[in-house]
Protein backbone atom coordinates (compact mmCIF):
# COMPACT_ATOMS: atom_id res chain seq x y z
CA UNK A 1 0.00 0.00 0.00
CA UNK A 2 1.73 3.56 -0.91
CA UNK A 3 0.52 7.27 -0.59
CA UNK A 4 -1.12 9.10 -2.86
CA UNK A 5 1.36 11.27 -4.69
CA UNK A 6 0.45 14.55 -3.49
CA UNK A 7 1.02 13.07 0.19
CA UNK A 8 4.21 11.68 -0.70
CA UNK A 9 5.28 14.96 -2.39
CA UNK A 10 4.43 16.68 1.04
CA UNK A 11 5.98 14.70 3.33
CA UNK A 12 9.75 15.05 0.80
CA UNK A 13 9.17 18.44 0.92
CA UNK A 14 8.47 18.96 4.98
CA UNK A 15 11.45 16.93 5.37
CA UNK A 16 13.62 18.90 3.92
CA UNK A 17 13.10 21.56 6.63
CA UNK A 18 16.20 21.48 9.04
CA UNK A 19 15.21 19.57 12.28
CA UNK A 20 11.94 17.90 10.83
CA UNK A 21 13.09 14.01 10.34
CA UNK A 22 10.47 11.49 8.16
CA UNK A 23 8.57 10.97 11.67
CA UNK A 24 7.93 14.33 12.06
CA UNK A 25 7.62 14.95 8.33
CA UNK A 26 4.78 12.39 7.90
CA UNK A 27 3.18 13.31 11.45
CA UNK A 28 2.96 17.55 9.98
CA UNK A 29 1.34 16.02 6.47
CA UNK A 30 -1.64 14.25 8.12
CA UNK A 31 -2.12 17.23 10.98
CA UNK A 32 -2.23 19.33 7.78
CA UNK A 33 -4.49 16.45 5.73
CA UNK A 34 -7.02 17.08 8.87
CA UNK A 35 -7.07 21.05 8.94
CA UNK A 36 -9.35 23.00 7.18
CA UNK A 37 -8.45 24.07 3.52
CA UNK A 38 -8.03 27.64 4.13
CA UNK A 39 -5.49 27.00 6.93
CA UNK A 40 -3.05 25.24 4.63
CA UNK A 41 -3.70 27.65 2.34
CA UNK A 42 -2.57 30.85 4.64
CA UNK A 43 0.38 28.98 5.48
CA UNK A 44 1.08 28.03 1.84
CA UNK A 45 0.29 31.89 1.26
CA UNK A 46 2.51 33.49 4.06
CA UNK A 47 5.44 31.09 2.12
CA UNK A 48 5.19 32.75 -0.45
CA UNK A 49 4.74 36.42 0.74
CA UNK A 50 7.56 35.78 2.52
CA UNK A 51 10.12 34.69 0.40
CA UNK A 52 8.68 37.44 -1.90
CA UNK A 53 8.50 39.94 0.15
CA UNK A 54 11.35 39.16 2.06
CA UNK A 55 15.29 40.67 1.23
CA UNK A 56 18.37 41.54 2.73
CA UNK A 57 19.41 44.53 3.72
CA UNK A 58 22.31 45.88 1.19
CA UNK A 59 24.20 47.63 4.17
CA UNK A 60 24.03 45.19 7.15
CA UNK A 61 22.69 41.98 5.07
CA UNK A 62 19.77 41.70 8.36
CA UNK A 63 16.33 40.67 6.64
CA UNK A 64 13.92 43.43 5.50
CA UNK A 65 11.33 44.55 3.50
CA UNK A 66 11.22 44.26 0.02
CA UNK A 67 9.65 47.74 -0.79
CA UNK A 68 12.17 49.19 1.88
CA UNK A 69 15.56 50.42 1.23
CA UNK A 70 17.45 49.16 4.16
CA UNK A 71 16.52 47.16 7.06
CA UNK A 72 14.82 48.56 10.49
CA UNK A 73 18.45 48.99 12.42
CA UNK A 74 20.21 51.12 9.23
CA UNK A 75 16.88 52.80 9.22
CA UNK A 76 17.02 54.24 12.64
CA UNK A 77 19.20 57.44 12.90
CA UNK A 78 19.07 56.97 16.07
CA UNK A 79 21.18 53.99 16.29
CA UNK A 80 25.20 54.57 16.83
CA UNK A 81 26.94 54.34 13.27
CA UNK A 82 29.94 53.92 14.66
CA UNK A 83 29.10 50.67 16.23
CA UNK A 84 28.47 47.68 14.85
CA UNK A 85 27.95 43.87 15.82
CA UNK A 86 28.43 41.00 13.84
CA UNK A 87 26.55 38.29 14.38
CA UNK A 88 25.75 35.17 12.91
CA UNK A 89 21.85 35.05 11.79
CA UNK A 90 19.08 37.22 11.51
CA UNK A 91 17.70 35.51 14.70
CA UNK A 92 20.98 36.71 16.67
CA UNK A 93 19.70 40.68 15.41
CA UNK A 94 16.56 39.36 17.13
CA UNK A 95 17.87 38.29 20.74
CA UNK A 96 20.27 40.71 21.01
CA UNK A 97 17.63 43.74 20.43
CA UNK A 98 15.41 41.96 22.72
CA UNK A 99 18.05 42.13 25.25
CA UNK A 100 17.36 46.12 25.07
CA UNK A 101 21.27 46.56 25.76
CA UNK A 102 22.85 47.41 22.25
CA UNK A 103 22.44 50.65 20.49
CA UNK A 104 24.69 50.21 17.50
CA UNK A 105 24.01 48.65 14.29
CA UNK A 106 24.40 45.20 13.09
CA UNK A 107 26.41 43.03 10.44
CA UNK A 108 24.49 39.58 9.70
CA UNK A 109 27.11 36.87 8.18
CA UNK A 110 24.57 34.46 7.54
CA UNK A 111 27.03 31.34 8.43
CA UNK A 112 30.63 30.74 10.20
CA UNK A 113 33.39 30.01 8.78
CA UNK A 114 33.73 26.66 8.37
CA UNK A 115 36.55 24.74 6.50
CA UNK A 116 34.85 21.23 6.65
CA UNK A 117 31.74 22.36 5.31
CA UNK A 118 33.49 24.19 2.97
CA UNK A 119 32.72 27.71 4.24
CA UNK A 120 35.20 30.18 3.87
CA UNK A 121 35.61 34.09 3.75
CA UNK A 122 33.97 34.43 0.20
CA UNK A 123 30.94 32.22 1.04
CA UNK A 124 29.87 34.91 4.35
CA UNK A 125 29.15 38.41 4.05
CA UNK A 126 32.81 39.56 4.33
CA UNK A 127 33.85 41.81 1.60
CA UNK A 128 30.47 43.75 2.17
CA UNK A 129 32.10 44.47 6.40
CA UNK A 130 35.28 45.70 4.87
CA UNK A 131 33.18 48.39 2.11
CA UNK A 132 31.16 49.72 5.50
CA UNK A 133 34.57 50.06 7.92
CA UNK A 134 34.76 53.69 7.24
CA UNK A 135 33.23 55.41 10.19
CA UNK A 136 33.27 52.73 12.59
CA UNK A 137 35.05 52.87 15.77
CA UNK A 138 34.31 49.50 17.42
CA UNK A 139 33.56 46.13 15.98
CA UNK A 140 31.48 43.71 18.62
CA UNK A 141 32.07 40.45 17.92
CA UNK A 142 28.81 38.26 18.87
CA UNK A 143 29.28 35.11 16.97
CA UNK A 144 28.41 31.96 18.77
CA UNK A 145 30.71 30.46 21.48
CA UNK A 146 31.01 27.49 19.33
CA UNK A 147 34.59 26.29 18.30
CA UNK A 148 33.42 27.67 14.90
CA UNK A 149 32.00 31.15 16.39
CA UNK A 150 35.15 31.61 17.61
CA UNK A 151 37.47 31.05 14.84
CA UNK A 152 35.21 33.90 13.05
CA UNK A 153 35.63 35.75 16.04
CA UNK A 154 39.54 35.07 16.26
CA UNK A 155 39.48 35.42 12.31
CA UNK A 156 37.78 39.09 12.19
CA UNK A 157 39.52 40.45 15.38
CA UNK A 158 42.72 39.87 12.98
CA UNK A 159 42.01 41.18 10.25
CA UNK A 160 39.80 44.41 11.61
CA UNK A 161 43.04 45.17 13.63
CA UNK A 162 44.82 45.18 10.93
CA UNK A 163 42.29 47.75 9.33
CA UNK A 164 42.89 49.43 12.71
CA UNK A 165 39.72 49.10 13.70
CA UNK A 166 39.11 48.56 17.49
CA UNK A 167 37.37 45.11 18.49
CA UNK A 168 35.44 43.38 21.09
CA UNK A 169 33.93 40.13 21.72
CA UNK A 170 30.57 39.44 23.57
CA UNK A 171 31.58 38.37 27.64
CA UNK A 172 31.48 34.54 28.40
CA UNK A 173 30.19 33.69 31.62
CA UNK A 174 27.27 32.11 33.74
CA UNK A 175 24.06 32.76 32.34
CA UNK A 176 21.87 34.88 34.89
CA UNK A 177 19.98 32.46 36.93
CA UNK A 178 22.32 29.60 36.16
CA UNK A 179 22.95 27.16 38.66
CA UNK A 180 27.10 27.09 39.49
CA UNK A 181 26.46 23.37 39.55
CA UNK A 182 25.19 22.88 36.60
CA UNK A 183 28.01 25.04 34.45
CA UNK A 184 30.73 23.46 32.33
CA UNK A 185 33.73 23.65 33.34
CA UNK A 186 35.37 25.79 30.63
CA UNK A 187 32.21 28.34 31.19
CA UNK A 188 33.24 28.42 35.18
CA UNK A 189 36.79 29.06 34.43
CA UNK A 190 36.01 31.97 31.97
CA UNK A 191 33.55 33.48 34.82
CA UNK A 192 36.14 33.32 37.21
CA UNK A 193 39.54 34.69 35.25
CA UNK A 194 37.18 37.05 34.40
CA UNK A 195 35.47 38.44 37.06
CA UNK A 196 34.59 42.06 37.47
CA UNK A 197 35.33 43.95 41.54
CA UNK A 198 31.55 44.18 43.15
CA UNK B 1 12.71 46.71 16.51
CA UNK B 2 10.37 45.14 14.42
CA UNK B 3 10.40 42.13 12.04
CA UNK B 4 8.97 43.26 8.67
CA UNK B 5 5.08 41.97 8.37
CA UNK B 6 5.48 38.90 6.47
CA UNK B 7 8.48 37.35 8.56
CA UNK B 8 6.04 38.21 11.32
CA UNK B 9 3.26 36.25 9.38
CA UNK B 10 5.43 32.69 8.23
CA UNK B 11 6.65 32.78 11.90
CA UNK B 12 2.63 32.79 13.30
CA UNK B 13 1.67 30.60 10.67
CA UNK B 14 4.51 27.89 11.10
CA UNK B 15 3.54 28.04 14.82
CA UNK B 16 0.16 26.65 14.35
CA UNK B 17 2.13 23.46 13.01
CA UNK B 18 2.00 20.66 16.39
CA UNK B 19 5.18 20.42 17.88
CA UNK B 20 6.90 23.52 16.58
CA UNK B 21 6.84 26.24 19.28
CA UNK B 22 7.59 30.06 18.61
CA UNK B 23 11.10 29.26 18.54
CA UNK B 24 11.32 26.35 15.97
CA UNK B 25 8.86 28.61 13.92
CA UNK B 26 11.32 31.13 14.14
CA UNK B 27 14.15 29.19 13.08
CA UNK B 28 12.08 27.75 10.44
CA UNK B 29 11.66 31.12 9.22
CA UNK B 30 14.89 32.42 8.76
CA UNK B 31 15.80 29.12 7.03
CA UNK B 32 13.36 29.16 4.56
CA UNK B 33 14.34 32.97 3.79
CA UNK B 34 18.14 31.96 3.18
CA UNK B 35 16.68 28.87 0.57
CA UNK B 36 16.28 29.82 -3.15
CA UNK B 37 12.71 30.61 -4.56
CA UNK B 38 11.79 27.41 -5.86
CA UNK B 39 12.65 25.59 -2.73
CA UNK B 40 10.00 27.57 -1.29
CA UNK B 41 7.68 27.58 -3.68
CA UNK B 42 7.81 24.27 -3.75
CA UNK B 43 6.94 23.47 -0.47
CA UNK B 44 3.89 26.11 -0.85
CA UNK B 45 2.85 23.99 -3.78
CA UNK B 46 2.83 20.69 -2.18
CA UNK B 47 0.64 21.72 0.76
CA UNK B 48 -1.95 23.31 -1.92
CA UNK B 49 -1.37 19.75 -3.88
CA UNK B 50 -2.02 18.12 -1.00
CA UNK B 51 -4.84 19.92 0.44
CA UNK B 52 -6.44 19.75 -3.10
CA UNK B 53 -5.88 16.04 -4.52
CA UNK B 54 -6.40 13.91 -0.89
CA UNK B 55 -9.73 13.02 0.33
CA UNK B 56 -11.10 10.78 2.69
CA UNK B 57 -11.82 7.05 1.99
CA UNK B 58 -15.82 6.67 1.94
CA UNK B 59 -15.57 3.23 3.16
CA UNK B 60 -12.52 3.37 5.79
CA UNK B 61 -11.89 7.14 6.26
CA UNK B 62 -7.76 6.40 5.30
CA UNK B 63 -6.42 9.08 3.10
CA UNK B 64 -6.92 8.71 -0.87
CA UNK B 65 -6.24 10.37 -4.07
CA UNK B 66 -9.74 13.07 -5.01
CA UNK B 67 -9.78 11.59 -8.31
CA UNK B 68 -9.74 7.42 -6.95
CA UNK B 69 -13.19 6.70 -5.69
CA UNK B 70 -11.37 4.53 -2.72
CA UNK B 71 -8.37 4.50 -0.90
CA UNK B 72 -5.42 1.75 -2.13
CA UNK B 73 -6.41 -0.75 0.76
CA UNK B 74 -10.22 -1.04 0.37
CA UNK B 75 -9.86 -1.21 -3.51
CA UNK B 76 -7.50 -3.96 -3.32
CA UNK B 77 -9.90 -7.22 -4.35
CA UNK B 78 -7.33 -9.47 -2.55
CA UNK B 79 -7.43 -7.57 1.13
CA UNK B 80 -9.99 -9.70 2.96
CA UNK B 81 -12.58 -7.85 3.69
CA UNK B 82 -14.09 -10.05 6.53
CA UNK B 83 -11.33 -8.39 8.73
CA UNK B 84 -11.34 -4.84 9.43
CA UNK B 85 -8.59 -3.23 11.67
CA UNK B 86 -9.52 -0.07 13.31
CA UNK B 87 -6.80 3.11 14.27
CA UNK B 88 -7.02 6.58 15.17
CA UNK B 89 -4.59 7.77 12.21
CA UNK B 90 -3.80 7.24 8.64
CA UNK B 91 -0.57 7.27 9.83
CA UNK B 92 -1.15 4.12 11.89
CA UNK B 93 -2.08 2.61 8.78
CA UNK B 94 1.49 3.20 7.27
CA UNK B 95 3.01 1.69 10.62
CA UNK B 96 1.03 -1.52 10.13
CA UNK B 97 1.29 -1.90 6.27
CA UNK B 98 4.85 -1.90 7.02
CA UNK B 99 5.08 -4.42 9.42
CA UNK B 100 3.09 -6.95 6.40
CA UNK B 101 1.20 -8.62 9.03
CA UNK B 102 -1.99 -7.73 8.24
CA UNK B 103 -3.87 -8.47 4.93
CA UNK B 104 -7.60 -7.30 6.19
CA UNK B 105 -8.99 -4.19 5.52
CA UNK B 106 -8.93 -0.75 7.72
CA UNK B 107 -11.03 2.04 9.48
CA UNK B 108 -9.81 5.23 10.46
CA UNK B 109 -11.30 6.59 13.52
CA UNK B 110 -9.57 9.95 13.32
CA UNK B 111 -9.10 10.42 16.91
CA UNK B 112 -9.82 8.60 20.31
CA UNK B 113 -12.93 8.91 22.58
CA UNK B 114 -11.80 11.57 24.83
CA UNK B 115 -14.38 13.10 27.37
CA UNK B 116 -11.93 15.54 28.62
CA UNK B 117 -11.56 17.09 25.04
CA UNK B 118 -15.28 16.77 23.93
CA UNK B 119 -14.73 14.28 21.36
CA UNK B 120 -17.32 11.90 21.99
CA UNK B 121 -18.56 8.80 19.41
CA UNK B 122 -20.02 11.48 17.23
CA UNK B 123 -17.01 12.93 16.71
CA UNK B 124 -15.46 10.04 15.36
CA UNK B 125 -16.29 7.85 11.70
CA UNK B 126 -17.88 5.25 14.18
CA UNK B 127 -21.40 5.25 11.81
CA UNK B 128 -19.98 4.56 8.82
CA UNK B 129 -18.49 1.81 11.12
CA UNK B 130 -21.57 0.32 11.87
CA UNK B 131 -22.41 0.56 8.89
CA UNK B 132 -19.91 -1.77 6.57
CA UNK B 133 -20.66 -4.18 9.51
CA UNK B 134 -22.13 -6.66 7.37
CA UNK B 135 -19.68 -9.05 5.82
CA UNK B 136 -17.22 -8.12 8.79
CA UNK B 137 -16.08 -11.64 10.76
CA UNK B 138 -13.71 -9.61 13.14
CA UNK B 139 -12.88 -6.50 14.17
CA UNK B 140 -9.01 -5.84 14.84
CA UNK B 141 -8.99 -3.18 17.80
CA UNK B 142 -5.38 -1.74 16.76
CA UNK B 143 -6.35 1.92 19.29
CA UNK B 144 -3.31 3.37 21.39
CA UNK B 145 -2.21 1.74 24.26
CA UNK B 146 -2.82 4.67 25.98
CA UNK B 147 -5.49 5.68 28.49
CA UNK B 148 -7.87 7.27 26.05
CA UNK B 149 -6.98 4.08 23.10
CA UNK B 150 -7.89 1.94 25.77
CA UNK B 151 -11.02 3.34 26.18
CA UNK B 152 -11.81 3.37 22.90
CA UNK B 153 -11.08 -0.47 22.61
CA UNK B 154 -13.35 -0.79 25.08
CA UNK B 155 -16.55 1.20 24.19
CA UNK B 156 -15.82 -0.66 20.66
CA UNK B 157 -15.57 -3.93 21.92
CA UNK B 158 -18.43 -3.18 23.76
CA UNK B 159 -20.38 -2.11 20.99
CA UNK B 160 -19.23 -4.44 18.20
CA UNK B 161 -20.32 -7.52 20.83
CA UNK B 162 -23.67 -6.38 21.06
CA UNK B 163 -23.96 -6.36 17.59
CA UNK B 164 -22.43 -9.94 17.17
CA UNK B 165 -19.21 -9.19 15.53
CA UNK B 166 -16.29 -11.03 16.92
CA UNK B 167 -13.37 -8.21 18.87
CA UNK B 168 -9.80 -8.70 18.84
CA UNK B 169 -6.82 -6.56 20.45
CA UNK B 170 -3.56 -5.91 19.30
CA UNK B 171 -1.34 -8.11 22.10
CA UNK B 172 0.82 -5.90 24.15
CA UNK B 173 4.04 -7.12 25.29
CA UNK B 174 7.66 -6.08 25.39
CA UNK B 175 8.86 -4.48 22.11
CA UNK B 176 10.83 -6.85 20.14
CA UNK B 177 14.78 -5.98 20.43
CA UNK B 178 13.66 -3.99 23.86
CA UNK B 179 15.93 -4.51 26.91
CA UNK B 180 13.91 -5.89 29.99
CA UNK B 181 15.41 -3.85 32.32
CA UNK B 182 13.55 -0.92 30.18
CA UNK B 183 10.57 -2.19 30.24
CA UNK B 184 8.02 -0.64 32.56
CA UNK B 185 6.57 -2.92 35.25
CA UNK B 186 2.81 -2.62 33.49
CA UNK B 187 3.93 -3.65 29.76
CA UNK B 188 6.14 -6.22 31.64
CA UNK B 189 3.62 -7.94 33.77
CA UNK B 190 1.28 -8.00 30.55
CA UNK B 191 4.06 -9.13 28.89
CA UNK B 192 4.28 -12.75 31.64
CA UNK B 193 0.47 -12.95 32.02
CA UNK B 194 -0.03 -13.42 28.17
CA UNK B 195 2.83 -15.71 27.67
CA UNK B 196 2.96 -18.60 24.93
CA UNK B 197 4.29 -22.00 25.14
CA UNK B 198 7.76 -21.70 23.15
Amino acid sequence: MRFPAPLVTLIRELGRLPGIGPKSAQRLAFHLFNRPTADVEALAQALLDAKHGLDRCPVCFHVKSKDAPLCAVCEDPRRDAALVCVVEQPADVLAIERSGAYQGRYHVLHGVLSPMHGVGPDELTLDALWVRLDGIEEVVLATSTTVEGEATAMYLARTLHERGVRTSRIAYGLPVGGDLEYADEVTLGQAISHRRPF
